[in-house]
């Protein structure tokens, strides 16, 4: 009689944003960049998923996935190949152990779920990837530190790897053609520099452009100024980024930070044919942020963009009413100022054309900040019978 | 007594619309630019400035002009550099002549006139300044060139060098300090590629951004992919775009042409602050112009933008019911569409969002083709009395 006991493991991970820009592939099929990356971890108090890995003789025959209670495919070569790295080093284990259980050829039930609107269009599979891997780590009681699982962890989602830490963290691009250098590593922890807020101006639904996966090949093989950004621009950008953590200098921070969003999207629309993430509810954005550091004299807000309009603002806890409170003196109406205790301000100093584009074109905020990575926690979505647990 | 005698002469002169772009100056006083350039002179049927050049002793004691009914700053260094030289040439030529009048220094009045509107937001510098140099030596009745006036022209606006020829233009950058080699060439008559169209999106005014003038210089000083685009996109985009206009080849003029103002606006975004010119209407309008192609299976119509929001698409005759033939079926409504004898043509294949983007956005059409260099005229804006004539 087999075995039929269920093994699982439970755990949360974060969304994270990047400071310095991934884009472009040197090999898609390891998810190898073209340049290294910084990213800032989200709280996972406002953003995170959280995933279950189980696994059983009772389960199967074929791994499976949950997310958000829809059956997700596991065939695809990236969870393929993240399944197949984990269940290599938990046959590695059970080899050098004997007294361990024989679990790594079991199927798999993994079971996810985020606390954030898919629909919102915040890059979620960053902190999927994140959360499967990291769960299966548990499960598997695999002795890996984070830097070992960001190697996996790429594999499913190139900034996924990013993930698997908090606070400040690095994606070294690596120079090996198999990617045993392509790593994450942690530049500074929450606690070096905990002060950091970011705003998510959550722009309303449009149809969805090109899909980053694909939109960064086009750009690699088409753009003509791309290759001195991979080259040039954000070798310089990793040096300014992470000193620039390490001091604790937000100026720096924040003018890294919009140079380098803007350098990504300059290559996006000099990729043929074009890509545009920006829309005009992205450029009223910029322009708030631009007369937001006007009035202060300095930066003290920064805006980024990633693959879609959606504005993420950073900026320090000391300049709340600054930044966050004069946004919500000019966006009152919107949902999820209640979040934190964020005071409205006197916005008039804000150019009113872009004020009312944002009005316009602005579904929701979201308030957060620096956090911390991964979390093991013993509430499993899955129950003792291996049952998905209805919420 | 004074001979109070008035000489005048008159001119026409185009616009003409960059299909490699200029943009950076390596001296912002000479208008020296930091690459060269390739453009499409457009009809004086649509688009022109009318100028009259006239010189007195009873006119002054200062020199002046008259735009649009609307008297102009003069003492600007650009005008100013642009009378200098050219009463330099008259002082030359009347001291190897005796037999000709003493008029180099008599005051000068220049009226002048555009048939399209200003607020369009179409470069009326341009054609200002190549019908203000060419007036202004058909009056002086100066032997030189129009390559070399547009070494004149050039210190008034930059690419106001290429309105001094008719059909494609190109300005070649030049390497001397005293940009004496900074000079626009032909690369082609009007006659050798006549069935080239131009339709224009005039977008609805918006608040004026950056100026092209103190935009350029930001990109130049703080885009850092600014280089690579002065130094190796264009080189690459001119010897293309000579060789496309050589063997009429719409299939490369029109990439080339795409590409480069993708690649200007992706510099301008790469500035920081950033600089836009292309709002969502302007995205819609490359969006419509990508679809048309896509239905075509080849590149039938070229899409380019300056420093605005306004569309430029290019296409050949032959393609006139699958180009702007669609686009009057989409955008009926619209002024403009009479001007030549367009058909109404099914436009269900374009994307439905970006066209009802075009009809909120786009307040007229404007279509014109290749056209001629500026014309002499004996058409005056001023009276036998020397005064404005009233129209």
């Amino acid at each position: 009689m087999t075995d039929q006991k269920i093994y699982q493991a439970s755990t949360t991970a974060p969304v994270n944003i990047a400071v310095v820009k991934y884009w472009g592939k040197r090999d898609p099929k390891l998810n190898l960049p073209t340049n290294s990356s910084v990213s800032v971890t989200l709280s996972q108090a406002d953003l995170r998923t959280h995933t279950t890995a189980a696994c059983s003789a009772s389960f199967g025959p074929e791994d499976s996935l949950l997310l958000n209670s829809s059956p997700q495919d596991v065939s695809g070569a990236r969870t393929q190949a993240c399944f197949r790295e984990l269940r290599s080093l938990r046959t590695a284990l059970e080899a050098s152990d004997s007294s361990l259980p024989k679990i790594a050829t079991l199927p798999l039930r993994i079971v996810s779920e985020n606390n954030f609107p898919t629909a919102a269009g915040l890059a979620s599979s960053a902190a999927g990837f994140a959360a499967l891997v990291r769960a299966i780590a548990n499960l598997y009681e695999l002795p890996a530190s984070p830097t070992e699982l960001s190697r996996i962890a790429r594999q499913g989602s190139g900034s996924a790897c990013r993930s698997l830490f908090g606070g400040y963290v690095a994606w070294q691009m690596g120079e090996k053609d198999d990617g045993a250098d392509s790593l994450a590593v942690q530049v500074a922890p929450a606690s070096h520099w905990p002060t950091m807020r970011a705003l998510i101006l959550v722009v309303s639904a449009e149809k969805k452009g090109v899909s980053s996966t694909s939109g960064m090949q086009i750009t690699v093989s088409t753009s003509k100024l791309f290759k001195r950004r991979a080259e040039i621009v954000v070798p310089e950008s990793m040096l300014l980024m992470e000193k620039a953590i390490k001091k604790k200098d937000f100026q720096s921070f924040g003018e890294v930070t919009m140079r380098e969003s803007n350098s990504f999207h300059a290559t996006c629309l000099d990729t043929f044919p074009p890509i545009f993430y920006l829309n005009d509810v992205s450029r009223a954005a910029i322009r708030v942020v631009e007369d937001i550091n006007k009035k202060a004299g300095k930066i003290i807000a920064a805006y980024t963009f990633d693959a879609g309009p959606n504005a993420v603002i950073y900026y320090e806890e000391e300049n709340t009413d600054a930044v966050a409170g004069v946004l919500n003196g000019a966006l009152n109406g919107l949902d999820g100022w209640q979040a934190r205790d964020i005071k409205s301000q006197d916005s008039s100093d804000l150019d009113a054309r872009a004020v009312q584009v944002l009005k316009d074109g602005v579904s929701r905020v979201i308030l957060t900040s620096v956090g911390e990575g991964p979390i093991r926690t013993e509430e499993s979505l899955i129950d003792a019978a291996g049952a998905p647990v209805k919420k």
